[in-house]
């Protein structure tokens, strides 16, 4: 049983998109609203930033599971909203002998931009909520593969599909749309 | 346990992806590639036309499960593809009385077209593969709900989340983006 990105387990859960998350950047101006998870311990994002989110509920469809998430996580109701991705999270954990038997773990997570919301800003059980500059988020301790989506975020209009595939902390594979990109990750290097 | 949408069960699997799906409609021209489900018997598809696809199998990004289901169903190797939507189909059988605890089976089904493909078309065990005019496709017996998607294939560029929400055979709620749809559907009568 391993951890994954948002800090719940992947395994042994029930079958009903116990591997669905969401993934919410709220802006304002030119900020994002990050969350810094300094709060839980054993928490496999411990003192990493990412954006606000959470596992789907049975029953709930993308856009119902980020409404929830977000208030419960912010306090916000959002008014709209844009999706923008869905992110295939790949985790094997550092551990694991590589064998051709293997299979990773996967989470999949449905990715959203929102700057359009009502409601004032509540602390969050899962860490610290903090303004940050965009141009300043690259440069928080963050997963690898986000700085992948998150310059997506700021430079692409159009819907993407990008699977990051993970052994340990490290980045080993980055596939948008089905194209690989070459790793380490610099923007528009695609082989 | 119920069936759901692809024909197999949607409980009592495991919880790596075992409810998210592909569905791709394949284009030649102004015609899609239809599957008309009459080989399998007990196919809660029986009859009813769809686009060709399947379940996630363990690490597949949606793009991996599109390209092996439809390699796998129609002998076609897909060179681009457009990811449309993702449609939540939400299922619960006739014979459930309605309380508010039960809790319907989703399945999350990843929407794409695609016209370019090379590769000889081969028999598909789910059910006979016949090109079909796209104005002559909703006049086919179909999933009530796939009339709203398949509208919104033909309309609309831009990536979409669709939640259908059914009582056996009869659909109950649709949900575009966040804004309720009347039912029964005609085009562009939100409510």
């Amino acid at each position: 049983m391993a951890e994954t990105r948002l800090g719940t387990r992947i395994n042994g859960r029930n079958a009903m998109g116990s591997n669905l998350t969401t993934l919410c950047y709220i802006e304002r101006g030119d900020e994002y609203l990050m969350l810094h998870r300094i709060k839980k311990e054993n928490d496999v994002n411990r003192d990493k930033w990412i954006g606000v989110g959470g596992h789907f509920e049975k029953g709930e469809s993308p856009e119902d599971c980020l409404l929830r998430e977000v208030y419960e996580e912010t306090g916000l109701t959002l008014k709209s909203w844009r999706f923008r991705g869905i992110v295939t999270f790949c985790f094997t954990p550092e551990t694991e002998k590589p064998t051709d038997a293997y299979q990773p773990l996967c989470e999949y997570m449905h990715l959203y931009t929102a700057s359009d919301y009502e409601g004032k800003l509540t602390p969050c059980d899962e860490g610290e909520l903090v303004w940050v500059r965009k141009d300043d988020v690259l440069r928080l301790p963050l997963w690898e593969g986000d700085r992948i989506f998150l310059r997506l975020l700021r430079g692409q209009n159009s819907f993407f599909s990008l699977k990051l595939s993970y052994r340990g902390d490290c980045l080993t594979e980055a596939v948008l749309d089905g194209i690989h990109l070459q790793l380490p990750y610099h923007e528009q290097t695609a082989v």
